[in-house]
C-alpha cells in the first residue's frame, strides 16, 4: 500500500553537549519517509530550494522514496533549522529558523499521489494539511502531526482539520498546550474529543501512548544509551508506525498496537546518530531484531 | 516470608493544585507497609512521638502488619513533612520538614525481627541503614531506598551501603546526581557498578528501569487519569515489588520482572487518593484486576 507524506524538507544544524553538524539532511518529511521505507514504498511530497545537492534525493531515491513529488525551486533557499539540546538530550531549543521556501508552500500533488489511501501530515500548517486533505479525497487513513506554533497561531484551523483525520501524533508538551490539561492521559482523551479517532501522545525518551475508543495504552521508549540526536525521533516514530500500518493495509486495534512498537523501535534506532546516519546502517532485519528484545522486555 | 521495614512514620502535609490535606498518615515505611501487606507478612520498624494517634497504629495492625517495632517516645513530636506539588503532579516542592523524633531514630530491632530473610531499607540516612543491615545478618535479600539528601551529604557513607545490599531503588534526579550522567540508561548501568546487584530507577509518571546483570527493561506506569496525591508512590512502589518478592521467597530475574510490574500497580492505586486512602479501598483482588490489564496493555 503506497504512503504519501507531506511535509518539510530541510537543512539541520544540530547543536548537543559533545558535538555539532551543521547543515545535515532533516526535515519532517525526510525523517517520516526514511522510516516508513522499510515497511511501504513512500511518495515524498515537499519543496526544497537551489542550494540542494541532488545527492540528497538519490539518497532517498535508492531507498525506494518516490521522489517525483520533491520540488526544487530556482532562486530560492532550502527550509534551515537549527537546535541546541540540553545535557538531558531531551529538552532542546530552536536557536534559529530560516522557512525559506518552506514558507510558501503550496503543495499540488502529481495525479498519481492523489489516489494513495495512506496519508501522512507532517510538519505543516494546519491551512496546507487541509490543503493536501482536499487532494486525497479516496484517502482511507490520515494521520496528522502537528506543533505548539500551530497550536498557538492556527487553533480555529486545527481543530477543522482534526475533525477531518483518523489520527493525531502531537508530543506531551503540545497535547498539554492543546487541552490545558496537565494529566497527559486525560489529556488525550480531550484530544480525541476534538475529532481524530485515535490521538498518539510520544513523550520522548518516556515513550508514547495511545488512546483510542476502546483502549488506551502506554509503551515505553526501547532504553538505547546510545543517545546522539534526538532530532527526527517524533518523525521517524511516526513514520515506523505509518509505514507498518501501510505494509499491513489495516489500522485495526491490534495492527495499530504492533504499528506503534514498531515507530519506538525506529525512533530508538533514528536518535543513534546524526541526521540519517543510523538509519542508513541498518535494515529491516535490525528493526524485527530489536523489535523481538523490546517484546522480551514487556513480557513477565 | 516475613519482610522487614525500617523507616519513616509521619504526618504529611500536601498542597496539590486543587486541594490540600493537614497531617495525614504518611512516611516510607508506612506507604511501603501497607502496599506490601496485600502479599505478605509485614514488619514494621519505626518511631513516633507521643502525639501518634492509636487509630494509626491500629489501622496498620489491621492490615495484618506487625508494628511492635514501632516505638512511641514519650515527650516527642511525631517526623513531619509539608509538600507542594506543581500542576503537572509530577514535580513537587518540600515546604518544611521537622524530623523531630526520626532525627536521632537509631533502630534496636526485635529479637524476632533480626531473623528476618528479606529487607526494606526505607527513607534513612545511610548511617542508619547500615546499622541495620549489621542486625539482620541473615538476609537474603536487601533492598534500599536512598535520596538527594543522602547522596550529597553522606556520600561516602551511601557507597558502603551499596556494596552491602542487593537492590538499590532511587528515582530519575536522584540517580543522575549520583552518576552524573543525564542519560538514565547509562546512569542505571553505572549505579549497579557500585554495588548493588541490581537497580531500579523509579520515573514517576513514566515507570521504572530495571537494570542486572543479564538484562535491562523499563515498564510503563499504569495510566490511571485519576492523580490526586502522589505521596509515597515510590514507597508503594517498593512496597508492592518487595511483598511480591516475599510472597514468592525468590528474587529470579522473572520473579523480580513480575514483582516490578506489581510495584507500578500498586503505585498506580496509590496515587489516586492522598494518604493511604485508595489503598485501604482495594484488596488483592483489585490489584491482580489490573495487573491483567497492564499485561493486556504491554501485548502485541
Amino acid at each position: 500500500m503506497p504512503l504519501l507524506v507531506v511535509g518539510s524538507v530541510a537543512f539541520d544544524s544540530v547543536e548537543t553537549p559533545t558535538e555539532t553538524r551543521e547543515d545535515v539532511l532533516g526535515g519532517s518529511a525526510v525523517f517520516f519517509s526514511y522510516a516508513a521505507s522499510y515497511f511501504s514504498t513512500v511518495r515524498l511530497v515537499g519543496v526544497v530550494g537551489e542550494d540542494w545537492p541532488a545527492e540528497h534525493t538519490e539518497l532517498l531515491r535508492r531507498q525506494g522514496i518516490d521522489t517525483s513529488g520533491l520540488t526544487v525551486e530556482a532562486g530560492a533557499k532550502t527550509f534551515r533549522w537549527r537546535g541546541k539540546y540540553q545535557p538531558n538530550m531531551n529538552d532542546r531549543e530552536t536557536l534559529e529558523i530560516h522557512l525559506n521556501v518552506f514558507e510558501k508552500f503550496d503543495p499540488v500533488l502529481p495525479p498519481e499521489f492523489r489516489k494513495c489511501k495512506y496519508v501522512f501530515l507532517a510538519n505543516g500548517s494546519p491551512v496546507l494539511q487541509s490543503k493536501v486533505l482536499d487532494q486525497v479525497p479516496d484517502a482511507e487513513l490520515t494521520i496528522a502531526d502537528t506543533m505548539d506554533l500551530w497550536i498557538q497561531s492556527q487553533h480555529d484551523e486545527l481543530c477543522q482539520v482534526l475533525r477531518r483525520i483518523d489520527g493525531l501524533v502531537l508530543n506531551d508538551s503540545e497535547a498539554k498546550l492543546l487541552t490545558g490539561d496537565e494529566n497527559l492521559v486525560r489529556a488525550g482523551h480531550k484530544v480525541r474529543a476534538m475529532g481524530p479517532k485515535f490521538v498518539v501522545i510520544k513523550k520522548g525518551e518516556h515513550g508514547a501512548m495511545f488512546f483510542g475508543r476502546d483502549e488506551t495504552y502506554v509503551m515505553p521508549a526501547y532504553p538505547t544509551p546510545q543517545v546522539v540526536d534526538p532530532t527526527g525521533a517524533g518523525d521517524s516514530f511516526a513514520g515506523g508506525m505509518m509505514g507498518y500500518l501501510a505494509e499491513r493495509g489495516n489500522a485495526s486495534p491490534q495492527t495499530l498496537k504492533q504499528a506503534m512498537a514498531y515507530g519506538i523501535i525506529v525512533a530508538s534506532f533514528n536518535v543513534e546518530d546524526f541526521s540519517l546516519d543510523r538509519m542508513r546502517q541498518i535494515g529491516r532485519a535490525d528493526l524485527d531484531e530489536r523489535m523481538s528484545q523490546y517484546r522480551q522486555m514487556l513480557s513477565f
